[in-house]
């Protein structure tokens, strides 16, 4: 057996990135898209309109990757694959819409949100619908332990995102409780979807868990990062709006880290822009310098990397292969993207 | 065997109500409530608050009785059916919860609307977690037969209430385009509640299509109604806003029927209140009077004693019991009801 690449031998032959992962896949990814849009199919017209407009807005595709590639990983030669990353991806798209609603975005992936161009009303309805959609796409797959898993996976999502509410505006919210709205709303559909790929190959349950561990590591490394590149200015030119989460008064980890770290006057500063929602011309870049100045975004960037670093562990019991590297690569790839 | 009463004799007795039913299904009723609220439960404090505030407010329970009642008159004698009478329960709240978002409403049933009290942020939320949550019980239940038919129901609600934005605003709607309207977002789930009774009691396919349109046929008659109640005067006292309808510019068959029978100063009347919503005090009063003139909440009430009918008739191959005749009287409650 070749020695296995470390992350930092990965990320020093070229820059990491999910190109390998998604050559792999490419006809297994052709396939679940050309069933997305088959099962996104409605009479009611404007559901496969606005599905479509998100499902086709480019997203990464990274949730049902994990499906398949874990399916694949695991020795998987079937085809349920196929519907069940698909169902991944009509979960990810129906919180998506909910999302955009609930904060009101009217940008995402560099294009208007389905909420800016058709308003709240079809967004949540077509959420409820994909959502719905994806529990028949289960059922008619048939395995009762792919539809517990996903379906608790669902119900934690939800949770999660209530629970982000909750948080909101308040410069108290601890890392403890950042994390675990994180593990929640994001890391719980990136466990799952690695999950179910190791039930579909019936694999015994050690596989399953460490598929799970995978995931859900990858999954808060994914979403550190994503809370760390709100406040980066290539966002402008990647089609999302800088400091969305700032001017919502959420309290992501580069906050939480800046104002443990922050003196009395930024303390004030960041109780003004965030629990009292004041914001002032100006007062993004100030944040920004603060964040900057006080290394919350490279400690955010730390984290992430340990995250990325666990989930690389995980993939520890599975021989090398040249997909297991791409899903290395994958989790190196979550923590230096700039996208 | 006793003859059968009729619609009839059922209501010259006494004013027909849904006592008798929930007299039968009192203990069954009360499991259901306790599985409620244990599974409403999440240590995200703000979850069972907003469920409880939507569940407690003391709607009428109709959907999940229809499980218990149809589950009992099919004979079936175990557990699953409080289990699936609470899925029911909880499919139903979340579609209220996002309902109300949709809607802008702020009173339900006499109380402020979850979105009205804690805006619409955690209302979404919460009702997909709801909605997660009832597959976590049927998926504990381990019907592959049941989940499939609640999830298409699911779906085709989805599909019914965006159907129903579309035609929103637009006074050149159908009767047939609003009949598969409310089929789908209300009596889609009402049949699917009936039908699952019997595939709890194992019965053969044919005692399920008959409890499928048993509430296929309560439900639209139920919708009928309501449509018709939100015209009526009476409503304030009951807790509702008279003329929701009205004024979010919904095609109900009252409108539908008015339009068709109006003359062109009342087409224009509706197009002005309606297509263009310019609403100006005054307008709803005018909108009663021609709905009377025009007779077309008789015509409403007409067409839902038609459809409660049919939902009698589908019950006719069980026998007559006690609880057979409280489910024909909750039909006929559906259409003489005046909440």
């Amino acid at each position: 057996m070749a020695p296995l690449p470390s992350i930092e031998r990965v990320s020093e032959q070229s820059a990491p990135s999910l190109d390998r992962l998604f050559r792999l896949m490419a006809g297994d990814l052709e396939r679940v898209n050309a069933l997305i849009v088959e099962r996104m199919h409605s009479p009611v017209a404007l559901i496969p309109q606005l599905a479509g407009h998100i499902i086709s807005a480019g997203g990464k595709r990274l949730r049902p990757m994990l499906t398949l590639g874990a399916s694949r990983l695991c020795g998987y030669h079937g085809d349920r694959h196929i519907a069940i990353a698909a169902v991944v991806e009509f979960i990810h798209t129906a919180t998506l819409l909910h999302d955009d609603v609930v904060d009101a975005s009217d940008l995402r992936r560099g294009r208007d949100t389905a909420n800016a161009l058709w308003g709240n009303k079809p967004a949540v309805l077509v959420g409820d619908f994909l959502f719905a959609r994806s529990f028949q796409l289960m059922v008619e797959d048939g395995s009762l332990k792919i539809l517990e898993i996903l379906s608790r996976a669902a119900s934690v999502i939800a949770e999660g995102e209530v629970h982000q509410l909750m948080t909101a505006n308040d410069t108290g919210t601890t890392e403890e409780a950042y994390l675990s709205v994180i593990e929640a709303k994001t890391a719980a559909l990136f466990a799952a979807a690695a999950r179910v790929g190791a039930v579909l190959a019936e694999r015994p349950l050690d596989d399953e868990l460490a598929l799970e561990r995978f995931g859900h590591n990858l999954g808060v490394a994914y979403q550190l990062i994503d809370d760390m590149l709100d406040f980066s200015a290539r966002q402008t030119e990647l089609g999302k709006n800088v400091g969305d989460d700032f001017r919502d008064g959420k309290i992501t980890l580069p906050i939480v880290v800046a104002f443990a770290r922050g003196d009395a006057e930024e303390r004030g500063f960041w109780r003004r822009t965030l629990e009292a929602g004041e914001q002032a011309p100006g007062d993004l870049d100030r944040a920004l310098g603060i964040l900057e100045r006080r290394g919350a975004l490279a400690e955010t960037l730390a984290r992430a990397r340990s995250y990325a670093a666990a989930a690389v562990d995980a993939l520890g019991r599975f021989p090398d292969s040249p997909l297991r590297r791409a899903l290395i690569e994958a989790a190196t790839f979550a923590t230096e993207r700039s996208f």
